[in-house]
C-alpha cells in the first residue's frame, strides 16, 4: 500500500485531535483510500505538555522548518494559527512542493491572495475545510457538491461561542457579561473573548466563504463587522415577543447592486431553520440557482469535529498526491473580475428599533416624522405600559430601508433632546 | 481548454434540467474546472416531446448504445431509471471504459453489487450523488467530507412526496386519501404513488446510504419497509398533543448488535431538527465518531435540484478523466465483511400506541398486564373523555422495548375480544 507522509505543525487541541483520529481510524482510512497515512512528525515549541494522546516521542520536534522540508513528508498540516509563522511556513511548505492543510481562517482572510497564488504556481493543494464550520463539510459542498450552481446567497451561524451565549441568554435572561463569564468558566469562550464576541472570527469565515462562492477575493477590509458584545437581554426578550431570535449572522449575497458581505447580530423568524440552531452548533445556508436552498449543520469547533475536517483534507491531498494530481480543485478560482462590492449604505433590510423616549405628548409623532422624511415606513410598534423613570422604551419594526437612510434617521432621533439613550437597532433578516 | 464529451441517456425531467444547467452555467463551469463540458448527444425513445429547453436537434438520437460507444463521449449520464435497460446500458458504458453518472437509486439498491464490481474492474467512475436527497451533496459528504469518521447512525427524511403529505396533514387534518389526491393534482405525487408512499423509494435510498456509510452491501432484502399509506390524521393529532411529529424516516444505525436498517413512519420530538423539515424538503442527519452530529438539508427532488447533483458528478468524472484518474474515489469500498445485520426483533425503541378498547371496567388492567408480561413498561397514557360508540381510544407511550416482544404483546392485545380495532403503533425515535 502506498504511503503518504504527514507532518503536523502545531500540537494544540486540534493537532491532538488529528493524531487521535489518524490512530483510532487508521485501518478504516487505509481501507477507504487504499493509502497508508503515516505521521512523520509533529512540530511544536512546547514538547512537554500532555495533549491526552499517546505519541512516539521520536515524532516530536521543535523544528517546523525541518519537518516540512523532509522528503518523506508530502502533506503538511498547519495548525499553529495566526498570520505570522503560519504564513511563512505555509508559503515555504508549498514552495517546497508540499500540499498544505489548514484550519486557519485568519490566514485565509488576511493573506489568501498571496497564498492562493503560491498554491497555483506550485500546483499543490492548499485545503481548508476546517477553517469554516468545524466538522461541517461546507467548503467541499461549495467547491464540489454545488459546483454547477451560481451561488446566490449564504447565511451562516459560524461562531459557536456567540451562538452558545445567545442561546443561554434566550433561555435565562441575564446580563451579557455574566453569561460571558460563565461561558469562559465552562470553556466555551476564551479568556480574551474579543475575536469571537466582536465578530472577527465570523468575519474571517465570511471572507473564506465569499471568496470561494463568488470567485472574488474578499478580505477583512471589504466587510462591515458588528459583534454581540453588550447585547441587552431586553432586546432578546422583545425580539422573542415579536416572533424572532437574535443570531450573529454572516450574510453574503450577490444581487444586481453587487456583493453584500457583512457580519452582525440580526433578528431571524423563530421558525426559520437558522433560528433552531442552538448552543455551540454552526449552520450554513446556501442558495444556488439550480439546487435552491440547502443547509449544512454541525459542531463548529472542538477537538475532534475540527480534526474530522482536517483529516478529510489530508485524505484529499493524499489521494491527489498519490495520483500525481495535487491541486486537482484549485484553492481559488477567480470569476468575473468586475463583480463589485455593494455600497453598504444601499443594502436594504427591515430593522428592529428600541427607542428610549421621554414620556411626553408628541414624542412619537416626532420620531415617526423623522423616519417618514427618510422614507422609512413603520411596520409595527410595541409600547408597553410605562413602569418607572422618565423614559419609555418603544419597540418598532420597520419595512425595508437602505442602511444609509436608516442610519441618518437614527442619528437624527438620537440627537433629539427628548431621547434618553442611543437607539438600539438590529437588522431583521426576514428573507433569509 | 480540454474538452470532455457528455452523453445523456434519458431526456426526461432531470435530463432536461441537466441540459439547462450545462447551457446556462457553461462559462462558470469552464472557469471553475478548466475543462469544457461538451454535450455530444441525448438519447431517448421520444424525440418529439417539448422539454422546455432548447437543444440542437442534431444532438438527439434514439440510439443509446451508439451514443455511449462514441469515442468522443467520456461521461455517460444515465437518467432512464428502472432496473432493466438502465442496468445493461450502465454495464455496457462502463465496460466501454466510460464513467457513468446516475440518479437511479433503484438500480443501486438492486444491482449495486454487480455494477460496483464492473466500475472497479474497469477503473471508471460510477457516481450517484443525485440518487439520494436530490441536490443535497450527501453522498460526497459521506464519501469525502466525513471520510475520517466511523459512521454511527444516519436518520433521513428522503422522500419529498411523503414529507409533503405529512406536512399537509399536520396543518389541516384531513383524510390521507384526500391529501394524496390533492398532492397528485398539484404534481407532488405520481399517479401511481406506491413507490413513494409505501416507502420503497426511501428504502432504495436507505440501501445506498447504508452501503456507502458502513462499507457493506445492503439490499432491499435486508431491510424492513413500512410506508405512510392510510395514516390516520387522528395519530398525527395525538402525536402533536404529546409533542411529536410523524415523519417517514430511514433509520440506519450500527451498534454492538449489528446494523439496523429500516424505513418507517416514526414520532420525532417537535423541537428536533428533523421535525422542522417540512414540505418537499429532505434532510439527512449523520452522526460520526469524530465529527459528532451533522445535518444536510435541501430539495429532495425536482428538475434543477436533482440536475445540480448530476452536474456535480459530471464535473467530478470530467476532472478525473482529464487527470487520468477515473475511479479516484471507488464507488464502493467494502469494510469488515463480518458486520452482521441486526435481528429486527431485537431493535429497541419507544413506541406510540393507539388502542381501541371496550369501555368496560378492567380493560385497561388487562392491556397493562399483557404489556407487563412482555416486559414493556408504560411511560404515559392519555385517555380522553368518551365521545360515543362502544370503543374508547387510549393513547400510550412506552419505554424502550425490543420490536419482537412488542409485536407479541400487540398481537395478544388485538386478540382480546374487547379490542375494537387493530392497535395502531409507531416507533418513537427520541434518541435521534
Amino acid at each position: 500500500m502506498k504511503e503518504i507522509g504527514i507532518g503536523i505543525i502545531g500540537f494544540g487541541t486540534v493537532g491532538a485531535g488529528v493524531v487521535e483520529i489518524l490512530q483510532r481510524n487508521s485501518e478504516l482510512l487505509a481501507a477507504r483510500t487504499g493509502l497508508r497515512l503515516v505521521l512523520r512528525g509533529i512540530a511544536d515549541l512546547d514538547l512537554e505538555r500532555d495533549r491526552g494522546v499517546m505519541v512516539d516521542p521520536a515524532l516530536l520536534t521543535t523544528d517546523a522548518a525541518g519537518l516540512l522540508a523532509r522528503d518523506d513528508v508530502q502533506v503538511v498540516v498547519e495548525l499553529i494559527g495566526g498570520t505570522g509563522a503560519a504564513r511563512s511556513l505555509t508559503r515555504d511548505a508549498m514552495q517546497a512542493g508540499k500540499s498544505v492543510v489548514t484550519a486557519n481562517k485568519a490566514l485565509l482572510a488576511e493573506h489568501g491572495a498571496e497564498l492562493y497564488e503560491v498554491a497555483a504556481a506550485q500546483e499543490v493543494d492548499w485545503l481548508f475545510e476546517a477553517s469554516v464550520g468545524g466538522g461541517i463539510p461546507i467548503i467541499r459542498a461549495l467547491r464540489e457538491g454545488l459546483v454547477a450552481n451560481r451561488i446566490e446567497r449564504i447565511f451562516g451561524i459560524l461562531n459557536g461561542t456567540c451562538n452558545y451565549i445567545l442561546t443561554r441568554m434566550e433561555r435565562e435572561p441575564a446580563p451579557f457579561d455574566r453569561i460571558l463569564q460563565e461561558a469562559q468558566e465552562a470553556g466555551y469562550a476564551e479568556a480574551e473573548p474579543s475575536l469571537d464576541i466582536d465578530g472577527w472570527d465570523t468575519a474571517h469565515k465570511a471572507c473564506v466563504l465569499a471568496t470561494q462562492a463568488f470567485g472574488r477575493l474578499v478580505g477583512m477590509g471589504d466587510i462591515r463587522v458588528e459583534g454581540i458584545r453588550g447585547l441587552d437581554p431586553l432586546d432578546i426578550g422583545y425580539a422573542a415577543d415579536l416572533g424572532y431570535r437574535i443570531k450573529l449572522l454572516a450574510v453574503i449575497q450577490c444581487g444586481s447592486a453587487g456583493l453584500d458581505v457583512r457580519v452582525q447580530p440580526a433578528l431571524i423568524p423563530h421558525d426559520h431553520l437558522l433560528a433552531e440552531v442552538s448552543g455551540v452548533y454552526n449552520a450554513v445556508l446556501v442558495d444556488g440557482d439550480a439546487v435552491g436552498r440547502t443547509l449544512y449543520y454541525g459542531r463548529g469547533a472542538g477537538r475532534e469535529p475540527t480534526a474530522s475536517a482536517v483529516v478529510a483534507d489530508v485524505v484529499d491531498a493524499a489521494r491527489n498526491w498519490a495520483a500525481g494530481e495535487a491541486g486537482r480543485v484549485p484553492a481559488f478560482v477567480g470569476l468575473d473580475e468586475a463583480i463589485p462590492l455593494q455600497d453598504p449604505d444601499t443594502v436594504r433590510t427591515r430593522y428592529y428599533l428600541r427607542l428610549s423616549l421621554q414620556d411626553a405628548p408628541g414624542m412619537f409623532a416626532r420620531v415617526a416624522d423623522i423616519l417618514g422624511r427618510h422614507q422609512i415606513s413603520i411596520a409595527s410598534v410595541v409600547q408597553q405600559e410605562h413602569q418607572s423613570g422618565d423614559y419609555v422604551p418603544v419597540i418598532m419594526l420597520t419595512h425595508e430601508a437602505p442602511a444609509g437612510a436608516f442610519q441618518d434617521a437614527v442619528n437624527e432621533i438620537d440627537a433629539l433632546q427628548e431621547t434618553g439613550a442611543p437607539t438600539v437597532r438590529y437588522r431583521v433578516e426576514d428573507n433569509a
